[in-house]
């Protein structure tokens, strides 16, 4: 989801931008007028996330699944080892990716009771010579989020971020590299943006495509190749938008409300019940499930009906599923509130 | 550059596509109004390069450079071996890239008269156990373009179509593999069409990373993950476009005219010279330098200021570059064919 404001200006913008006589689509990225668009958004994205001069930020393209392989590509060389934390379905993935490259070992999973919690930093097996810890900050399709940024000593943190980027203030300076798919809460899909300690970049092994080294991407400012342009100008947009909105500091107070209207439901419904345990519960993908598989079916439908998209769990997890993004208004949750009240009167006897 | 039009109908349905309330931008791209969009694209650029049942398509991130990389790693994998023909920076790059995974021979090169012609099929070097002969068939940098298909006998031709796709008629049955990059005759940047000879996916190196794998992306249909949503639908409206010019045929007849315009100035020039042999002239790109470096400086400087912009030549190769690719209308030729007359009437003596 988009905020509207932001396609207004894209639709208004997008045969002539800024009497440039150019759709930004067609812009050589070599222009001046794109080189500006594109050091407007690099930079708007280091002040939102208080990017420390230790960390550059790429935007490369592939999105997270690419990330899941270049990540263990330039990283597990110095040790040719990796600890995981598997919390869900992506964080899995990124681990069956990366034991293409390394040794695989898996530091916690929530498998045991349906990746429905987080485990606590005292679960984590932790390897002193992991050259990383990886784990996913949210997980989409479980609705579980970590409360806490794992203490790893001196092994690098990487993190996922892809589900709930720029809703919640982070301190860079504790990772080493920290990434995002774009398309929950960025920008249109097609692109990630990695935020990397530059100190971390040069280790690639042999076999690393160029465009997914790091050290590469720093080098050419993430310009090794035509960059997704008209992708990292909408980003722009959107950072433009939560700056309105009290920048990421802002965006925490309206989506700790956002989730709070569905949370106090679910916690008072005699229908719905949540997946997530309560202490790990995410404030972006709000997961939980009716009385039967039929009257969850029946409940998407008729949501579906109403203008509510999207309402069916995963495919992986069944059930339901709220994603309330950044760019949801807060409107648009009270409305659903309502609407899942109004559903279980209707079907309660 | 993208067609005017296909702006115009972009910029209409930016907030609101066919009266779905959605931005395509937003979509779910496993919702059914985006899969329609996707089939609907998919299936117009199957129709206008004729692409047999024996090949699909698909749409993969990151740009011709992340294939260099991913057309080794899944087709040196039956022999170890293939062959490039290096007929400029792209190709060089590609061939650079594919030394990674496995032994390159150089099947022939352009270098020793700087790029300026394309080697003729008695002087292909053909290796019997090449996994595949590589080639680019249009050098943008150096405007040259391969006027025949090349006969390898029973190893598959690959061949890096970026700069001249949807230009020319092809037939796509000699090929094992076709791509190219979006960004020059097909949508904005960000995304590959890939047309793949389906018995050749399924022999990827271990080391592949799953969404750079052919046979994954044929199994699910280029949805391994969220696919450049945007771009895919951008491509779709330059493919209606195209099909209102006359489709790829029609393109032929225009881009011919176009070409025709301006080589016939540089032949009669006494001042601007062509960098191409005749014989192996791009339709796509025509390159040129005047008298002298200061000269071809002011020339690209004047140009811009009366709003012809990236003249320049690339930065590797210097002198002057006309891109007429697809959206370029002739009018915009001529004009600038006018003013090239002028700019040498002013600065003869």
């Amino acid at each position: 989801m988009l905020p509207l404001p932001v396609l207004e200006q894209a639709a208004s913008e997008i045969t002539n931008f800024r009497c440039s006589g150019m759709s930004v689509m067609e812009m050589s990225h070599r222009s001046k007028v794109y080189i500006d668009i594109f050091n407007e958004t690099k930079n708007d994205l280091k002040r939102a996330l208080k990017v420390p001069d230790t960390h550059d930020i790429l935007f490369m393209q592939g999105g997270a699944t690419l990330q899941f392989a270049a990540i263990p590509m330039n990283l597990i060389g110095r040790t040719g080892k990796a600890d995981y934390a598997v919390t869900g379905v992506f964080s899995g993935n990124a681990k069956t990716e990366a034991q293409k490259y390394g040794e695989i070992r898996i530091a916690c999973s929530s498998k045991d009771k349906n990746h429905s919690y987080i485990p606590k930093q005292e679960d984590l097996r932790l390897s002193a010579d992991a050259s990383y810890f990886y784990y996913c900050a949210n997980n989409t399709i479980y609705g579980t989020e970590w409360k806490y940024v794992p203490e790893t000593g001196s092994v690098p943190l990487v993190c996922d971020m892809s589900s709930n980027i720029l809703s919640v203030p982070v301190d860079v300076s504790k990772f080493g590299l920290i990434y995002a798919g774009v398309q929950k809460n960025m920008a249109p899909a097609g692109m990630s943006a990695v935020i990397i300690d530059k100190t971390l970049a040069g280790s690639e092994l042999p076999i690393t495509p160029k465009l997914l080294s790091y050290k590469e991407m720093i080098e050419t400012d993430s310009m090794l190749n035509t960059p997704p342009c008209y992708t990292i100008y909408m980003l722009g947009l959107v950072l433009k938008w939560l700056e309105k909105q009290g920048g990421v500091e802002g965006m925490e107070k309206i989506k700790a409300a956002k989730a709070k209207i569905l949370y106090d439901l679910l916690d008072d419904s005699a229908m719905f019940t949540g997946h997530a345990e309560k202490s790990s519960r995410s404030d972006m993908n709000i997961t939980f499930r009716s009385k039967s598989e039929e009257l969850d079916e029946r409940f998407a439908k008729e949501a579906a009906a109403a203008g509510f998209e999207n309402l069916k769990g995963h495919r992986s997890v069944g059930g339901l599923r709220a994603s309330v993004y950044n760019a949801m208004p807060v409107e648009g949750v009270q409305k659903l509130a309502e609407f899942m009240r109004k559903f279980e009167a209707k079907n309660s006897t």
